[in-house]
């Protein structure tokens, strides 16, 4: 079997483990391990007979509950068979602009979306190194600016926070691009994991940019990546005429009633926020003291760590020995076999992680 | 409200009937009033948890399943999120063609389909009338063959059995398609109605043609539209170019065990064939005895009708005055407001359907 390009593989790490994909441990997909909410299950309860009828092609209910919930008009939102789907979309876009920075390293399936329409792109990468010293990303983007008044049509796709570093941009520091960009995409997969006021969303800045999409993911935060479901936020032109590049039932019936039901429900979304800041930072200082490891900053619901140690023989005998699974970065071709990426999951699960990377450091005898 | 260019719309049919969707008795959407099967019910039942992992984007089971169904290698298959995504990518492929010859009346998503990839369309309309009367298709296709030895690229999308008319056309009438046309799409989306030996599917011949591509829809005959699953038959490298068009987890979780369950669940497919016959050749004849109506034959769980009165006229009366929603053909603009298609349901619910439709002559008072 080949190896993955994406976390969450159970099929591919239970080969490994030699146990059924529902033994795993899974660190590699940043899936909420609090989920699914009791919302959503309560929403699906029963409900077998809806499949029996088409989806409502204009997701009227639905658009209108995200409408609410970000406090716009239902005709500036587009649900979407996953956020996936949406980048799709936005690839295709951005593939019609002479030229689309890329801020890198990226989320493998950006590079698929502008490939598949045979997008220029220019990849700005964040310096994770300074003198040779493991540091976290600049607070500045990688990005530089067009020249104001280029003929040229540049796009930029930027991950917010962003995967798989967990660096979190401040809205002043994008903003800027705005202004030079011809199409700025913004995926804000993970925003959601963020306290409303810690959040840098540009989503209550739409209506000012004609030229800006916001894309997010509810599968994350809501723990059903199963389900596949996605919105894109932007002007209504725009997303009329994404609306005609796919077909009209683009999101399953069981999708559209659990968005109605999570994104009203406060108390899940408080619980998670409650559980996040304190299990990251245990999970954190926990990986910092296992001789060998670096653990970034990040701000979403995953960790990026250096390691000394080839991260693919880390993940192997994790594995092996423990049926964890954590994310190589072998797809993230700019960090390579030196890092990996953690969930960040319950304090328990944490634990068991830490003494599962304690295991490895003494199997091959050396630091991490 | 707009009129709906889809059947299955219950929300704008509800508003029109001043009653719930769920009121609604539809056949105005081609679905098997038998389903869902319990074995897709089965496959369901407490199995929310499962959405909290992605799905297998390599789908193993759910080709291998369908490949055993179809006596055909896991690769020959890609799975998707509905025939409906498939049509997508069918329209992407076509447009890199000179030109696609469509048979027309054509289902209003292949037009979207090809227009939202500039694919330059080539009508072929099927003939319904002869010396102004209604006649059924000829067994012919209404496509002309490329003369041989064309430099030019011709596509052909083709539905077979096709919609709204119900005509099935003969493998044999197909097949000399296949030497001539660079690429041949057939979406045989109701082709599984047809019971084993009246069947006329080209996958049995998927191998010799390089340039064939088959759809498949699991929804309709196992009344799952809300869960969205259909799936293409063609060679491995083209599905493989497919699937890097798209994301990787195209098809959520719940249709993925849905598809696996209902392929090896022979009683219910035994059952619908059974069914089916029977309850359509009833509709027919108790259409035909309404004046004014003239029923064409149908191969498929619809049935195209001709009226002399206006069909959305006819339409507004069945929802006002008995909550039946029938497809009216607007959207085809070969056809129009002569026309409409209804779903072959249970015998009592056809009942409804023709006392309804008897009811609707008196209100007008006038033949149908």
């Amino acid at each position: 079997m080949n190896r993955p390009s994406h976390g969450g593989n159970l099929r591919w790490a239970a080969a490994i483990a030699g146990c059924s994909p529902s033994d795993i441990l899974d660190f590699s997909a940043s899936i909420n391990p609090l989920g699914p909410p009791k919302s959503a299950i309560a929403a699906l309860r029963d409900r077998v007979r809806v499949l029996r009828a088409y989806p409502d092609p204009e997701y009227c209910q639905l658009r209108q509950a995200l409408g609410k919930f970000h406090q716009l008009p239902p005709d500036w939102v587009m649900p979407g068979n996953g956020a996936a789907e949406l980048i799709t979309w936005a690839g295709r876009e951005l593939a019609s602009l002479d030229t689309t920075y890329l801020v890198v390293p990226a989320f493998g399936d950006y590079w698929r979306a502008l490939e598949a329409n045979n997008a220029c792109v220019r990849a700005c990468p964040i310096a994770l190194e300074e003198h040779g010293e493991e540091r976290n990303p600049s607070d500045e983007l990688p990005v530089p600016l067009p020249p104001s008044g280029t003929a040229n049509e540049i796009g930029l796709l930027l991950n917010n926070p962003h995967n798989p570093t967990g660096k979190l941009w401040s809205r002043a520091i994008v903003e800027p691009y705005l202004e030079r960009f011809s199409l700025v995409v913004v995926d804000e997969a993970f925003m959601d994991f963020l306290p409303p006021h810690q959040q840098q969303s540009l989503i209550p800045q739409i209506r000012e940019w004609k030229n800006l999409v916001v894309v997010r993911s509810l599968t994350k935060f809501y723990s059903i990546p199963g389900l596949r479901l996605g919105y894109a936020i932007a002007h209504p032109e725009r997303l009329q005429r994404w609306g005609r590049w796919r077909d009209p039932w683009s999101v399953n019936t069981f999708a559209d009633l659990v968005g109605v039901a999570v994104t009203r429900d406060t108390e899940f979304q408080q619980q998670t926020w409650d559980w996040l800041a304190c299990a990251r930072s245990q999970l954190k200082t926990g990986i910092e003291q296992i001789p060998g490891l670096y653990c970034h900053e990040g701000a979403a619901n995953f960790l990026l760590v250096r390691s000394k140690c080839p991260s693919s023989q880390v993940q192997k005998i994790l594995l092996e020995r423990h049926r964890i699974l954590i994310r190589d970065c072998l797809s993230f071709p700019e960090l390579g076999d030196g890092y990996f990426r953690v969930a960040v999951r319950s304090r328990e699960e944490n634990q068991r992680l830490l003494a599962g990377l304690t295991d490895v450091a003494k199997t091959i005898d050396s630091p991490l």
